[in-house]
């Protein structure tokens, strides 16, 4: 049986996990937190991330890093944005040179901007740089470990690497497809968590559906404009990662950045907001990271900036909203008016 | 006060209505229904479609759409699209050559495949069809009646027309953009029926948000798709009339189309489901349209294909499912790749 090393054990490395030996693979399953390892190992469940879901007998939890790499042929890096520069330094003098090593992360690294892959590449030595891609797309961890129909998208430079992960996910309840685009495929992932905050602050405030798809159709148009800028492909954000992942979030009971975002609607702090949730919401760093990068470079993201002005500066939501909406008259996209002579 | 007809006395008629009183004009509203007119008239307002919601002043409702035209410089046709051909007849002898036709309608005529614009060119005297324009976009009738914040698109070959009804539309909770595709715009607004009765499907089933985020966006691919085939601008796709629409119709409670595919997928047939509902669901019209018309010009459209099968071919909705997860293998988005050299 083929080992598959997956670092990260809350609910989205948990559910990859599951997957994985439900596909027949020997799974080692790394996480820092002693007591949850022991959980897994000696219960079959991890009741704090995934309640109500059995563990497979062929996936194993570990502390030991260098025990759930060992002999593995891929690694799966599942940890928050945060952790996984430290985890990439780690990684980079157990692996062997055909390591695939796969970001199931999303985010931006708060004081450089890179993306995840970025990061990795950053550290580890060049000798797995061609081995690196990534898996994104609208794949709640709670639903992928229950086996309800899920989608993804892998993205690596080597269409031979995508494809071949492509392969190892692949099941009857997971399909995936496979897009070149790295750039693109990453920044959807961790973008769209700024939306899902702005979608949350929406809901907190009493709006409505109309008003949460004006977010997510306007909030696509900026995370769009922003990738490209930093050389993603625009027809990317239409995909699994772009929408998808972006509509799933907006409308989930399960997302905690929207959950966030109801709570500032509400008329929570930043600081109470975040007081009362367990799990990180990657969303906020993101917001700062995306905000100060579209400044930098000159692009304008008017729901970004909002988002950011009321996370960060105390700018009440409502008075947001009302902004955005009686900002001048606009075309609904420049490409399109482009592409019609004399309009 | 300047006089705008609106033709239909729906939810969504209605809803136009009153946002257009509110913004100052004088309001005649056209339903076939002599109660609902009475109702309009003498209790301000109409229960069965817009529940709790009181109608201004400045709006009158009557049976006569000669008495509702007269005088009026712009004329907003709200009526199921099966309706609109017969509307658009009685209208071109009642026009004069510069009022400005605004369809509000979404679907496609099931014999001729036509658009809704389409249609009202086919059958309004010539004189008139440079004044046509459509609206669209993610616009719940409930939402809007009550003044909640809500964006939408205006299309019209004539960039200083979309600006005019730009300009009588906005309100500081209606934000209006503007977009030379007409094909685009409408058939965004029409197609996307057909996903939301998948969606209603799939939730009908007991599938998650991941399922439902996959049938949004693959769905949207497929609209893309045949919406190029036949004129649209693909970027169109991207914004209100597509995406935006598309979210707020597949999650919504309000929607009649997903309400439809929710009976489907617990297990009442087409006929069964229809006859416990009381409005039109636009999309099984649609989905016939659009399934034929997708074969006759050669367009591959899975999940039109399956909803098509289900609906009228009795095809078990949880088979549907199954056979979209376990197709080939594909490539996310064929222009990323061929963007991509040598991948």
């Amino acid at each position: 049986m083929e080992k598959i090393a997956v670092i990260g054990g809350g609910s989205w490395g948990s559910s990859i996990a599951i997957l994985l030996a439900n596909n027949g693979y020997r799974i080692s399953l790394r996480d820092i937190s002693f007591e949850q390892v022991t959980e897994i190992n000696e219960e079959k469940t991890n009741i704090d991330y995934l309640p109500g879901v059995e563990f497979p007998e062929n996936i194993t939890a570990t502390t030991d890093i260098k025990e759930a790499v060992k002999d593995a042929s891929v690694v799966i890096v599942v940890v928050p944005s945060h952790a996984i520069r430290n985890v990439a330094q780690e990684l980079s003098g157990l692996l062997l040179d055909d390591t695939i090593i796969v970001s199931a992360t999303k985010g931006i690294e708060e004081e450089t901007y890179y993306r995840m892959s970025e990061v990795l590449k950053d550290e580890l030595r060049p000798a797995l740089h061609e081995n690196i891609a990534v898996i994104s797309g609208p794949s709640h961890a709670e639903e992928v470990s229950k086996g309800i129909p899920t989608t993804t998208v892998v993205a690596s430079k080597s269409r031979r690497l995508a494809e071949n992960i492509q392969d190892i996910f692949m099941s009857d309840v997971f399909r995936v497809y496979t897009n070149p685009d790295i750039v693109g495929v990453e920044l959807g992932g961790a973008l769209k968590n700024i939306i899902a905050i702005s979608a949350g602050i929406s809901d907190g405030l009493g709006y409505g559906d109309n008003t949460k798809a004006a977010l997510i159709t306007r909030g696509l148009t900026e995370i769009k404009r922003l990738g490209v800028a930093v050389g993603a492909d625009p027809m990317t954000f239409a995909g699994l990662s772009g929408t998808g992942d972006l509509v799933v979030t907006c409308a989930s009971q399960h997302s905690r950045n929207r959950r966030l975002g109801v709570k500032i609607g509400n008329g929570r702090s930043l600081d109470e907001a975040l007081s009362e949730m367990k799990m990180v919401a990657e969303g906020v760093r993101t917001t700062k990271a995306a905000y100060l990068l579209a400044k930098e470079i000159g692009v304008e993201v008017p729901i970004i900036t909002k988002a950011y002005e009321v996370l960060f500066e105390g700018k009440h939501p409502q008075q947001g909203v009302n902004e955005l909406m009686v900002r001048g008259k606009k075309h609904e996209i420049e490409e399109v008016v482009k592409n019609k002579e004399n309009w």
